[in-house]
């Protein structure tokens, strides 16, 4: 086996911008950092919202920092809770795709678009690239052996730039299919 | 490609024994059938129950006809919201595996095991096995192609008899990980 790659599990969370932000906590706020992610200069923050959708609402955290869009980032699980047919999308690619509402403590924004289910990627520099043999946006598959759910993900894109860190990005659904707990290692298979 | 298989989601339900049908429905209760499912003789069924998990408790379909135990499948998505660690075992297989409590209009049980998650499996006739070239109890994997999420499922296990119809089964988490709605065929790959 070459070289391998962290699996990672991102839970329901929501992608806020300024100015939804400053509806949803009040004029001037800005998001606490709870917890770094593997993503330089990404984190959990301590602020939570609830989104609501036509059949139920559930409480999520925010991922900071703001972005340039609101983006709401869900499993298809949840999104059968909420009500909500979510696109499987590339992060920032929302044109077309459900809406739905969020209230946080100081107001509410009505989303006309931004609910989505990720399509799973991998994260990796320029140098992970050319090592994996792959340019950016190449579609490839990832083996997981785990005890009793090894599984094989197709359609994964790799994303590359200097900015990242090496890690593959799978949401509960995907996680949960592979019956990954923890820690995780992934292989690319071409 | 050779021959494929129905690739068949189950959402989360109970098998009751005739000793808890009793109690949760009354002393000489029997099952509706609402619907037939794939398999010969096994049906959905008009009564629900609720399962209680130390976090959280879920509306379930049983599904007929009564068994010899008791058992509760979820996917872990599920198993999460019910605050239950439910092992991935293969059906009939519960000793040792996490209990619940099962509320009906007559009564209440209290199943000290019996929640899993079902291990991924095709039901195949004999005649199915001799075409695919495997055995009963044999591991293969089933590549399942879709617009968005193709995956190849690792660890499922054949399951031979001539009272099954050709079938894969997996739970909602896997089904949404290979972003599968409605009929589906998979390929097995040896």
């Amino acid at each position: 086996m070459g070289k391998t790659i962290l699996v990672e599990t991102s839970a329901r969370h929501v992608h806020v911008s300024e100015a939804d932000l400053a509806i949803l906590f009040g004029e001037g706020y800005t998001l606490t950092n709870k917890k770094d992610l593997s993503q330089p200069g990404q984190f959990a923050c301590v602020e939570k919202i609830t989104v609501v959708g036509p059949k139920g609402e559930t409480k999520m955290s925010i991922l900071g920092p703001t972005r340039g869009k609101t983006q709401v980032e869900v499993s298809l699980t949840d999104a059968r809770s909420l009500g909500i047919k979510a696109l499987i999308r590339e992060s920032g690619d929302i044109e077309g795709t459900a809406g739905c509402k969020l209230v946080g403590p100081a107001g509410e924004v009505e989303l006309s678009c931004g609910v989505i289910a990720a399509k799973r990627h991998i994260h990796m520099t320029s140098a992970d690239a050319k090592e994996f043999g792959v340019q950016d946006k190449d579609v490839v598959s990832v083996k997981v052996d785990t005890a009793d759910r090894s599984l094989t993900f197709g359609d994964v894109i790799c994303r590359v730039s200097d900015s990242y860190a090496l890690a593959m990005h799978i949401d509960t659904d995907e996680a949960n299919a592979a019956a990954i707990a923890g820690p995780c290692q992934g292989e690319i298979i071409k």
